[in-house]
């Protein structure tokens, strides 16, 4: 180790509606709906150093890809959104496999939760994380220097607008509770799968805030199949 | 250290024209005539690695505040554009005495330099960063999840069109190289001093780009009395 390594313990855990990587909006923001909820580490628990907090609409999170611990990062990778066949350097996309495995979300803060045993705990909306990410720090979003709306945005502003349509059963729907349907239609609408797929007979399943459900893609629709309560 | 323990090697260090962090702009972006240069470790240094990343205006860098290696942190930090009185959530602030030291900068790429000797190398602009500071992530910047120009920014957002009136001698200024100076003056109109210390009589001493000036503050105006080149 030299003398710039860089030694980090938690500050915080996020809990959110995600078991599993599949399914998780391919950024922060992309699903409004979707909340979650972060808990700090005991020996930052303290009110005070949340003290303002609740003047910024944004947060940044950073944390740790904790899905991919023993992979190697490579020079290029190829994004999804690409078909996954287009090579691209690493610096210049947001994956996971990359020298330090660090991840970087804006998240929408609705709310400070201070009275929570486990509190203060921040209620946000919009975060692309697996439920238990470990976070190494939490930064206020100041807009007039994170903002940059004319921004090019390289392959990745090309397919902004990629979402797809959604059919689920009603019935099916009514299963979740209320305030978790509109995050899931979101979620579903950003087509969950790799983008290099596209079998119209696959099954792919998706575990979603304790729910298993399964869908099929034909003809730029996605039709969920059965949902059920995880045992 | 626990499973969560991040431990982190740099990929790359910044030079910059600050050796000392008096003067440096407060956030990333303030000062746009400010360039930089980011050199990567040998084990990044592979084109591939930077490959598209021409396509993006603006890349994320994230750091390490190397001035500050043996201090601690509290929860609450007085920001210095409040006036150095008012205390504010550790979590609420960009400042560099947080549990996990790091800091987070929005940079504009200028131009990939891919033929040096040690390149590629990244030039940039706006970069707040103190000369030599390692650099542990470079990431695109995403307008479509990034930007919120509607955002709220707290404290910071009351503060950010405070600038101060520059006079430096036409014959000081041009001791330093013609595409230094306006980087110069942008940093001075950022008002360098501490927020609470207003004492006309004051000398301040700051140093930039190999050069050595002094300035005095006087009823709003900032007067550049002397600027050597350092030995």
């Amino acid at each position: 180790m030299s003398s710039e390594t860089f030694i980090m313990e938690p500050i915080a855990h996020i809990q959110t509606d995600f078991k599993e990587k599949f399914g998780i909006p391919r950024q922060s923001g992309l699903v409004e709906e979707l909340t979650a909820r972060i808990v700090l580490e005991p020996y930052c628990r303290n009110p005070e150093a949340l003290r303002g907090i609740e003047d910024f609409d944004y947060l940044w999170l950073i944390w740790r890809f904790s899905a991919n611990k023993h992979d190697a990062w490579h020079p290029t990778v190829r994004p999804p959104r690409l078909g996954g066949n287009t090579r691209i350097g690493v610096f210049a996309t947001r994956a996971p496999f990359r020298p330090n495995p660090m991840g970087l979300s804006c998240v929408k803060l609705l709310q400070v939760d201070w009275d929570a045993e486990d509190g203060p705990a921040l209620i946000v909306a919009g975060a692309d994380l697996l439920d238990g990410t470990p976070i190494y720090d939490i930064k206020p979003y100041l807009p007039y220097v994170d903002s940059h709306p004319e921004a090019r945005g390289g392959f990745a502003a090309e397919k902004k607008d990629y979402s797809i349509q959604v059919e689920i059963p009603q019935e099916l729907l009514n299963k979740l509770p209320k305030e978790k349907q509109a995050a899931l239609l979101g979620i579903l609408s950003q087509d969950p799968r790799p983008a290099y797929q596209d079998d119209p007979e696959r099954l792919y399943g998706l575990s979603f805030a304790g729910f298993e459900l399964h869908f099929k893609v034909n003809n730029g629709i996605l039709t969920v199949m059965d949902m059920e309560q995880e045992g």
